[in-house]
């Protein structure tokens, strides 16, 4: 527990007994390590959940760490790097306690650390699997970047870890948390005013920089811009349709002789089919600027441009002839997310974004790059 | 000649010698009929040549002859209807000769009318090839309505009745004749601010009415929506990057129970892949309101919405991290492309869009059905 000695304790016991539906009672209940099961006292509320933070790169120290400012439930109270001074430098910035600093070999014995209740792994996609499943076997929760691993198998291996130990896995989608996209789920699901959804056009893309990137390297992304930039479009799709794609096409495409492309892909573009009918046209991009998600129904539509930024999304829609400005409140997207688990793990709900979600978009991703690569219509099972 | 007697021969002539690549010389050049070839003398700037319009439909009512009136090359001068009583209302409305209407019975005598040098084909695409064929072998040139035909061995007859006149032959593409898509087209081309283009993104679609029109029923129309209004978004796609596509992805849905499309498609998703790399996302609806091109670069994009509406087109550019209005030129496209074509006839010019480029959307056409059917993707030769 982040903000007291004995929270955690009965935090723990709490879910065990009103939330923890794999854990049935007490006496079955494996007990963290270092703990042991006291009485079994409901949380207060407004206590906050201690995080550790895995992967210190940009995405930790330029959008989560700062975001935790801004969380009810959740408090950085770790940090895990390979970069000892990196480390030290951002404790004492973000305030985290120097005893609460690991490495990638003392990583494990946060199983022992009480002031840690949940692991946030923002690592390489390659190293995902390896630290979820390590730190689900310390006993902690974990919120895992997307993509969720580079393999299906390594999705099923971090799903079974979370069953074996108890514990929750979330898969970092922020958009699920955040309100613009929540609009533009409303407005597809809404079928009185326009009529049901028709279409999904959803493009997500960059130009990307840096070409000694992780990112551009195979074997620690898995893929190229579909993995890490096309799997917003691909989650569009699938959140607002609120249905699985039932085939794909695809084709893909990279700059010959440009040096970011030697290993990963540049260009997709995707086609769904979804059992009701509905029909996305889909694009992923590293060389260029991608940035947006629109509904199409029989007499409107409405959209989000930019649809996947940190901040300064915009949502328009089409109706009755007149184009409309439709502001949402803006929130903190990492705050967001990681309060919603936080309060997850408080209730014991079960998070919007599990493991099988991060799992669903790896199969997905895999049937778009056989569809690429055979020229072929792939089925979904 | 729409306002000389005289005029019809001599510009006639005019083109035999100075423009008429297929005729190379006034001896070996077939008179019209009821002509005779006379003093080589070049066509008086500022003449029109007359037209004759050739189904009365909406598009001729509401666009195409209220057009002619910004027309500065091209005039009405006949009328060619099933319905007698329509065609001598509409005859008073613009001013043509009551002798200058026709049926589809007294239509190949347009021939010997002199007062007819061009032939506009607004009739149900399954009558296109016909009706093409009939007016240049009564020696007229023909501006035909896309889809040029529902096949392409239609295509190929038209084209080779163009070859054996010695006349014109022109498809109604009126977006290539109009400020804002060229302007787009000049921005997908031009490489040094953005880069070269990467990604072309053309949707377009509307939600058709009346059940029982004959855009629905498949001998007439040849198919759906791609035939009808798709067709733009693969105009665009070819336009905007400059290349013929290499291979096609495709899915089809229709809304099983929705009257409408009891016999041709609703919505087609299609992927065009360029040789240059460039990877096209198209949308055809019948369903649904689709009306963006956009051109997708490395550092900037620009687009337009609506893209292809009669009137009201909008360009946008992103560029700098700055979004832009690009107000461009406002012209008639129906004008526009009117009188490009007179222009043609006058000064011996190939039109922009003659019958191959027809022809090859047909193919291209062919080919994305037989994608969606297969579940392949198609090469294109």
């Amino acid at each position: 527990m982040a903000t007291n000695d004995d929270g955690g304790r009965s935090r723990r016991n709490f879910l065990r007994t009103a939330g923890g539906a794999l854990l049935a009672s007490p006496l079955l209940a494996r007990p963290a390590m270092g703990q042991v099961p006291e009485l079994d006292l409901p949380e207060p509320p407004g206590r906050k959940l201690g995080w550790a933070v895995v992967g210190l790169g940009r995405l930790a120290i330029h959008q989560i760490l700062p975001a935790m400012a801004g969380c009810r439930r959740s408090a950085v109270t770790a940090l895990v790097s390979g970069r000892p001074e990196k480390a030290r430098r951002l404790a004492q910035v973000f305030r985290v306690d120097p005893k609460n600093l690991y490495d990638y070999e003392s990583y494990d014995s946060i199983a022992r650390n009480p002031a840690v209740d949940v692991v946030y792994v923002v690592l390489p996609n390659s190293m995902h699997a390896e630290y979820t499943i390590r730190a689900l076997e310390a006993g902690k929760h974990v919120l895992c970047e997307k993509p969720m691993a580079n393999t299906p198998a390594d999705c099923e291996r971090m799903i079974a870890a979370a069953k074996a130990s108890g514990r929750k896995l979330m898969i970092a989608y922020r958009l699920h948390y955040e309100p613009y996209n929540q609009a533009l789920v409303k407005f597809a699901r809404e079928a009185q005013q326009e009529g049901p959804t028709q279409l999904i056009l959803a493009d997500a893309g960059f130009n990307i920089g840096d070409p000694t990137q992780w990112r551009l390297r195979r074997a620690m992304a898995g893929g190229g811009s579909l993995m890490d930039i096309g799997i917003y479009a691909l989650q569009a799709a699938r959140y607002l349709s609120g249905e699985e794609p039932v085939s794909v096409n695809a084709m893909t495409y990279s700059t010959p002789g440009d040096v970011r492309f030697t290993e990963v892909e540049e260009h997709v573009t995707f086609q769904l089919r979804f059992p009701s009918g509905v029909l996305a046209n889909c694009t992923s991009s590293y060389g260029a600027g991608l940035n947006r998600f629109r509904v199409v129904k029989r007499t409107g539509w409405a959209e989000l441009e930019p649809a996947l930024n940190y901040t300064g999304l915009r949502m328009r829609a089409w109706r009755g002839g007149v184009l409309q400005e439709m502001p949402q409140p803006v929130v903190d997207h990492f705050a967001a997310e990681m309060d919603h688990f936080s309060e997850c793990i408080q209730t014991g709900a079960e998070p919007r974004t599990p493991g099988g979600e991060g799992l669903r978009d790896l199969r997905i991703m895999m049937a778009i790059y056989e569809a690429a690569q055979s020229g072929r219509t792939v089925p979904l099972a």
